[in-house]
């Protein structure tokens, strides 16, 4: 089982940083430091090894979700503590970046937001019903700008990765950016987006 | 010049979709039903044609640029109007979706958001001056925010491309977003937020 973990641990790594056309098996044996025999005893192909890698990046994050939905804090503070728990294990894990992008370049795998996007809108659905959310920023719309957030996190992570570790990490950076959007950035309230919503969003005037 | 163009736009199709290591000049020169040495003749290795589309989709992007600056009109809303603009070419101009993909793949070569992240700055500089931004909504963060919801939109368009086309256009959901990013989403104004902001970020809370 070591070993096998060994490999996951070295095919993530591979998979996160060259994707799943980069990655060969010869790659992963070579970074794992094994033979290629000891790989295929393992995993017969890359398919096998990239499904077993997003299995493992989606099961981490379930267990993170599992972890925070047993804490008791209202629906709002439970989106803003998942999305930087999420932004956490991005930074640390590298089955879950392997993840995120294996879902994203393999067709008909599972796309890793999949994984949790329906949680945060349950819970910003709550949110919304007692009174958490301004009554014009509906579910749909937090939901949209959580994926932006998200989204935002990974690629600051990927630009970042491998030059000034001294950076800001991406958890503290999310964190400044929920504090604005939790609040605004207007200092002259509703009446500007108005002018921003178009009618394609009417919702938003609602 | 017309062979030029149409090289250009093939390879910028192929770039924005494999990625730098997954283009050669066969495939181009396939995508534009040329032979490789018509393709060799105006660009003779794949370097310099990367360079190439990179250059062509910061110049696309400087000239939005350029149009809006000319505009009359105030600083935030130019700002948000650039990240609408951005995103409409994103969703347009193939060579500007290869150009950011080149700009992140290949060390050394210009990142497609230096282009016009420090234009951006200075509007978010400009528009805390002038009242526009909420005290505490330092143009610092601000423009980090600006930089996230502008990863959300890449991010999504490239999750739809290919799939359904009736999807929502990335362009109407940044709209949706920055209606909240500009009022906030909370309905309990500036007190919950100082629950969000960390030791990490005194800023927040100045």
């Amino acid at each position: 089982m070591r070993t096998r973990q060994a490999l996951i641990r070295a095919a993530s790594e591979e998979f996160d940083l060259y994707g799943y056309d980069g990655t060969s098996l010869a790659r992963i044996s070579s970074a794992a430091g094994m033979s290629i025999g000891a790989v295929t005893f393992h995993f017969p192909t890359k398919v096998h090894l990239a499904d077993t890698v997003q299995e493992e990046g989606l099961s981490v994050t379930l267990a993170a979700l599992e972890r925070l939905s047993a804490e008791m804090m209202t629906p709002l503070r439970m989106v803003i503590d998942l999305t930087l728990e999420l932004t956490r294990l991005m930074e640390q894990e590298p089955s879950v970046r392997a993840a995120i992008r294996l879902g994203r370049e393999r067709p008909g795998t599972e796309a890793w937001s999949d994984a949790w996007l329906p949680t945060v809108r349950g819970l910003l659905d709550r949110a919304y019903e007692s009174g958490q959310l301004r009554t014009d920023a509906l579910p749909a719309d937090v939901t949209t700008l959580v994926e932006h957030l998200t989204s935002g996190a990974e690629a600051y992570l990927r630009r970042r990765m491998g030059s000034d570790p001294a950076f800001e990490s991406a958890v503290a950076q999310l964190k400044r950016v929920w504090h604005l959007a939790l609040v605004g950035v207007s200092a002259e309230g509703p009446a500007v987006p108005r002018q921003t919503g178009s009618s394609e969003s009417p919702a938003q005037t609602g």
